[in-house]
């Protein structure tokens, strides 16, 4: 149970959060869907992974399942994604773009000093422009908000990977306005 | 220097950052509005309390030293106040319900599992309610991603509170929405 009093408690995740106060839903919503689902040259699969990636190694298991189940919509590469990510992508072909910027996005995760000259340079080096850096960083600094905003307030999560297959598939095609409106 | 090419060099923090990607500014500003200035409970200045709290535990100089200015000029304190929330607040009477929550703020500014049943408990013995609970959460969690985004980018800051007196000033009086339209 949440450690405050949601309006209905069979909502998990974020998505309890989102009903509970709709003033900061909006804005909230409205930043995940600008960067996960608006337009780039990373494409929204790699996105999400990104997304997935800081929200484990946040340990936030509602958020990492979810956005990986998303990353998996998107890339129709199969469930095993969701695991493969939190183990480094070992199986998964990935650019040399995309891993440059996923150590940019652990760096952020860590704190707001980590990232240097030489990861920024290593991420140019492979192709990265400067409004993709640009976005990786803000993308792990807001999953350090999602993440913590859903594990501070204690919410519930489903537990397997396959319960989280439906949620992906309208994260990733519907958009997360439309999951708030459905909330 | 920032680590990426920002279009005016001479904006501090997170105003360069806004006016480099107006995408994600808008809802991160929005986001800001209704945490700090919208309708609650919590007093402004105490809500910006919060937020230059965190911004220091997180070492941001730019985004403690903006929000303690703008707690300033909410609370008509003096700049003494700035250097006040570094040191845990020792001379400024604040209620002991404001620093029940700012406990919870530190243990959210950790990581996302730190808030206990007992820091809960301990806030509602000194009458915080669960809106102002959620808010507290989110605010110190929105500002761990505010402030990676400002320092993992290596934006320039002014140096000297006095610096930030004006900026305090627009803060509190025009707001966050207003601030973005003026970058």
């Amino acid at each position: 149970m949440a450690h405050i009093k949601l309006h209905n408690e069979e909502l998990p995740g974020i998505v309890g959060l989102f009903d509970y106060r709709t003033e900061t839903a909006q804005p909230m919503s409205a930043l995940a869907e600008v960067l996960l689902r608006g337009p780039s040259s990373l494409s929204s699969g790699e996105r999400e992974i990104i997304a997935a990636s800081v929200s484990y190694w946040n340990q936030c298991h509602f958020c990492h399942t979810s956005h990986a189940a998303a990353a998996v919509a998107h890339l129709n590469s199969g469930l095993p994604l969701i695991d493969d990510i939190k183990a480094g992508l070992p199986n998964t072909p990935v650019s040399d773009k995309l891993r440059a910027l996923l150590h940019i996005a652990h760096q952020v995760q860590g704190n707001g000093k980590n990232v240097t000259e030489a990861d920024i340079t290593a991420a140019r080096n492979e192709g990265a422009t400067d409004l993709e850096i640009h976005d990786t960083v803000l993308i792990a600094a807001a999953f350090c908000m999602y993440n913590r905003y859903v594990d501070d307030l204690g919410t519930w999560a489903p537990g397997p990977n396959e319960a989280y297959a439906e949620m992906g598939e309208r994260l990733a095609h519907q958009g997360y306005i439309k999951v708030l409106e459905g909330a």
